[in-house]
């Protein structure tokens, strides 16, 4: 905590657009980090990680209403502006910019803008986001949709999460315009999307991909892991465990995929939680492989307690 | 004719965002006039829009498999880049640069780039675009959809056509990285389709509608009126003849849209067109409205002969 530099917190687009475009006629180079809040240390290494590319950073903090569903509770998404704020003020090189814009839905007509923020019971709710539920006829209704990489994994019991969060990406580029955004493979899925996007949509954005932050323990860094009792926490390291376990099976010589993921969801249920899935899967396509042949990611979703954790390792053979 | 101002033609993405963004330092704003090429006074009526707003203006000229169905012919899809040269060097003003990608989809990989051109007979071929037929595996998977305004009119009977209108002008967008973008009203749906998007994900373009422009006998200018035969072409007459009078009829107090429509489809018909549909909606949500008692727009789509031929008139009460 030796720096103190006071980040510029900037809420409105035109302030934020209008920032960098005079960033980068005095030719500096611009990172976006884009957040939620509720930060923590797996944050900061995504800062440490923009520091190495780009002169000036941008954190956003913004708990996006488009990737939640009205059956999932945005209301209780856990927040701490001020000790969001206190932790980027400690962060080696500083933060130049925090955008923590009120509502990015906002299109200056009241009736249009509102965004519902109460949970919705039901399976329709889950096809409906927040933004669209509270939108009353001419309301956002543009959606960003990377079609193949989004339907697997998460995306099975999400349906709209990514479609959301590709769209706030891409509004977050249009509006802070940077050079360089930094994203963390422990949401691998999420990573791959966006270069997708990039690529796909020809956004003049560079994606890095930041590894996964862990405990001393092994336990993925998540905002998630305050959910979870202690006697869940130590439950739940089994997830690292077994991945590591998978990785070095390989290693040997063990390259059936079915062995593999069983032998991961015997243990992380055997440790008491509830796996939602655990696949192998092309690090590039993230389509399901049977034998481990070339380069691959195991992805895990498990639940815990109340907390649905994610974690993933890659094998590179 | 008077000047021969000789366009810079550049056919590589990144050269085209290099120019844009030196001549951006320099402090010159740019307008985007994006066109599928064969080039009529339509086109040249939005390139003297352009001149209006910005200092340079960029046409691109790119027949986008994106917007095509496999079950449509893009293979047949007129093109003429020596005489499209031409009509722009005869421009008042000038043209500063044409971009002609060769393929906007094609991201390095031979195998994941090929866009299928040829015609697929069937139903299942309307579902999906060339771009996506053609591509096995990684391709391009990444859409831009505006929901609702994208699914009535022309969007009933073409269900791809805005997604890959949309997703196009995203592309070009990010790699012109225009200030200003010109759109005809001639395919009014299509123009507020794209300014819900620059909207809804924020982009810092300036969408300008350009009104409809005529030939002399008040047909709306075209691509596809080289389809018309002289009879078809006089034929075709009926429905600007008809969508006048019946802004002549709102004005003397008709205000009911079924009478409305229907006296426009019998004339069509009664010369011969088959109407695709005649709706008088919203001039924003582009939902239909039983009578005319706000800012409305006609909007007709007949056939004459092979030709679809588009059309509206704005009401204004």
């Amino acid at each position: 905590m030796a720096e103190t530099k006071e980040p510029l917190i900037i809420r409105d687009k035109l302030q934020m657009r209008n920032w960098s475009r005079s960033m980068r006629i005095q030719g500096k180079t611009i990172a976006l980090v884009p957040t939620m809040g509720f930060l923590h240390n797996g944050h900061i290494s995504l800062i440490n990680e923009a520091h190495k590319n780009a002169q000036l950073i941008v954190v956003s903090i913004y708990v996006n209403p488009g990737q939640f569903s009205t059956s999932e509770d945005i209301s209780t998404y856990p927040s701490d502006f001020n000790g969001d704020l206190k932790k980027l003020m400690g962060v080696s090189g500083g933060v130049d910019v925090v955008f923590n814009p009120y509502n990015l839905y906002d299109y200056g007509d009241e009736r249009e803008s509102v965004v519902r923020r109460e949970k919705v019971e039901g399976v329709a709710a889950a096809a409906v986001s927040c933004v669209e539920s509270g939108a009353a006829g001419g309301g956002h209704e543009t959606w960003v949709r990377v079609e193949k990489l989004g339907n697997g994994l998460c995306g099975r019991s999400r349906p709209l999460f990514f479609r959301g969060v590709a769209t706030v990406v891409s509004k977050l580029f249009n509006i802070v315009e940077p050079d360089f955004a930094v994203f963390g493979k422990k949401d691998y899925q999420q990573w791959r999307i966006i270069c997708r996007m990039v690529r796909d949509l020809d956004f003049s954005v560079q994606i890095i991909g930041s590894e996964i932050m862990r405990e001393d323990d092994g336990l993925a860094m998540s905002s998630r892991n305050v959910y979870l009792s202690s006697e869940e926490r130590q439950k739940a390291l089994s997830i690292n465990k077994s991945l590591s376990k998978a990785k070095h099976s390989v290693a040997q010589g063990l390259i059936k995929c079915k062995e593999l993921r069983e032998s991961l969801i015997l243990a992380v249920e055997e440790a008491g939680g509830k796996v939602d899935y655990a696949e192998i899967v092309d690090q590039q396509s993230l389509e399901a492989v049977e034998e481990v042949k070339s380069p691959v990611v195991f992805c895990v979703a498990a639940w815990f307690g109340k907390a649905r954790l994610l974690d993933n390792i890659e094998i590179n053979v």
